[in-house]
């Protein structure tokens, strides 16, 4: 039997520092653990757009739709930012969700303990805290027609159309429910259905999926802006939550940020299982591409690590050599390791991005 | 002359006991100050409802555009839920905003002394916190056609429209760019313009209208996601935000949060001025109805009362009595005055709503 595959798409700004880290740890799994990637390498965002003028080419696309899993770095960064829309860094990226057809896109806000005093927000608010965001990727406001900007009378008019369909809400529906049975069996759905059409029928049918198969779960309705409120004052009230692309762009961002480890996030993209019984699946930490510190060897690699533990666990069924990896992690913070990002005003000395690596290594 | 007019539209749940106490600040500046209204009352929301059987009748919508301002309590309760869209609670304020045409809704997020370690956050990251979010109100993916749910084939889809107006823009961003010299200059502008195109828009006639008027102001942009993660990380690098209609929603709502002041904050929405010269203008706490309080005596009164001191400044040019009355606010809160939302986890015998009220008036 082949060994799985991996497809690489380091990106941007610090996307090839932090994968950098990734490879010397998918390494140490192939000789030490026997378990063993086919990793190939290829270009996505400004990287692409430099290289072939478009953030991701057709060949890339396919080497994506037959790969077991893509580990993606990061996009974008300022050089890109007078590029015409259709190019920039970020449709490589929209391209990989929606031709994949990555609907349940896992965004885990976490507090890292030994980090609780590093959040904006109160130790006892943060502390232990463990949501799950499953936020809707393949449609909404990102992909629905029309949209542009067109002229009438001598004005521009800028147009995007917010579209669910019935399938695309139960879809992800089922998947914050399954991810509740497997943890404390709540989910919170979040929508403006006061205001919006889309909302309604999204909790219409969240409410359908719930009745009809999870019973069992417990599910709430917030409205989203009440959710962006409620995740500030108390996040730990929440377990799943589910929500549509926009909303889940901005209410995950937050929740990373409140958990004082937004360097530390992960995030898994999954879509429909393939031939083989895996899903199509992609991972990248919740971060940006930080164009601001790229190249320095300052970057925090631990994001874009635990989204590769996040691939182990979602699309090799390894369940425990990801919670393995996750410790090895958490043993590094708690020996005291911090990369520049994680220096409280107190100050301390920094590690490099390639030392983090190293010392997660060594703690496996 | 006569005297101003107001129309009190106190609406659903703690909203009839909030706006009972600017009652009685009314009536004390009509005995004390010489300073005396017309008011009217009307019904809003749910009560209209029940009334009436719509959440805004043509007659009340009529006297709201013919007052000098209104003032409004909260719509919405569980009550409504189940009503069909168009009639819900809701729908009366979205025809209030958008038939007086209250383009810029501006909304303090302000931290008070005296609550500060209320709040979910750290004290130093927003003890003295003072920003203004400038939210635009009557268009955006609120009123954008096409709009509903209908079936393509056995589905049903939900649709809304996100629809900006160079002009639409341009009006708010102007608002916003004359609020930021009377404050500390500066506006950041928060779209998703890598996304959407009408954030391309959006960011483009913002960056017009800043070169051609108000090149003296500073001004940047941030992407909402990053927006909704800085408002969390760091609140006091903002003086004046601008942005959409959905945007302004959450990025609103987690600010207010994140004050610790939620029950304290007011809110004013101003639209173009009226043969008067006054600007059309309606007044409302941040805070929703709270229908688990309400009829209790227990609900907070502050933010409705700070309503009626925006409207002093913003519609009645007083701002030294606006001033006054902010002060008299600060000092019952300095006395240790609570009601029961400001206690925090140390407990603390709380006052009732209408005893607020008194001790504001005393104050003054
Ligand atoms: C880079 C950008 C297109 C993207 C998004 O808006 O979805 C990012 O903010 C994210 O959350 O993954
Ligand atoms: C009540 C509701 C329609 C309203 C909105 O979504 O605008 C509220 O959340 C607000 O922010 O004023």
């Amino acid at each position: 039997m082949s060994n799985p595959s991996l497809l690489i798409l380091a990106g941007d700004g610090i996307g090839p520092e932090v994968m950098n880290e990734v490879k010397k740890i998918i390494g140490w799994y192939g000789e030490k653990r026997d378990l063993a990637f086919d990793v190939e390498e290829d270009l996505v965002g400004g990287a692409a757009y430099d290289a072939h003028g478009t953030p991701l080419t057709d060949a890339t696309m396919e080497r994506a739709q037959n790969a077991d899993a893509v580990l993606l770095g990061a996009v974008g960064g300022p050089k890109y930012d007078t590029l015409d829309f259709s190019v920039k860094p970020e449709r490589g990226l929209l391209r990989l969700r929606k031709e994949m057809d990555l609907f349940s896109n896992l965004r885990p806000a976490q507090c890292f303990d030994a980090l609780a005093d590093f959040s904006s927000l109160k130790r006892d608010v943060v502390a232990g805290l463990d949501i799950m965001i499953v936020r809707e990727l393949t449609s909404g406001v990102y992909f629905g027609e029309p949209r542009g900007i067109h002229k009438e009378g001598n004005e521009r008019v800028g147009i995007n159309t917010q579209r669910y369909t019935e399938s695309e809400i139960a879809r992800v529906a089922r998947s914050a429910f399954e991810l509740a049975r497997r943890r404390n069996n709540k989910v919170c759905s979040m929508e403006k259905a006061n205001v919006m059409e889309s909302g309604v029928l999204w909790r219409q049918v969240v409410t359908e999926i719930h009745e009809a198969e999870y019973p069992d779960v417990e599910l709430s309705h917030m409205y989203a802006d009440a959710g962006a409120m409620q995740l500030c004052r108390w996040p730990k009230q929440f377990d799943v939550i589910v929500t549509d692309n926009l909303f889940g762009d901005l209410l995950s961002d937050a929740a990373a940020m409140l958990t004082g480890s937004l360097g530390m996030l992960p995030s898994a993209s999954l879509g429909a299982p393939m031939a083989n019984g895996r899903p199509k699946a992609l991972y990248e930490p919740v971060h940006g591409s930080a164009p601001d510190i790229a190249g320095q060897g300052k970057a925090n690699p631990i994001a874009c690590i635990l989204s590769f533990a996040m691939a182990l666990r979602y699309s090799f069924d390894n369940g425990d050599e990801a919670t393995r990896l996750e410790q090895a992690v958490e043993r590094v913070l708690a020996d005291g390791k911090r990369t520049a990002d994680l220096l409280g005003p107190e100050g301390g000395t920094p590690i490099s991005t390639a030392e983090m690596g190293d010392a997660i290594i060594a703690a496996l």
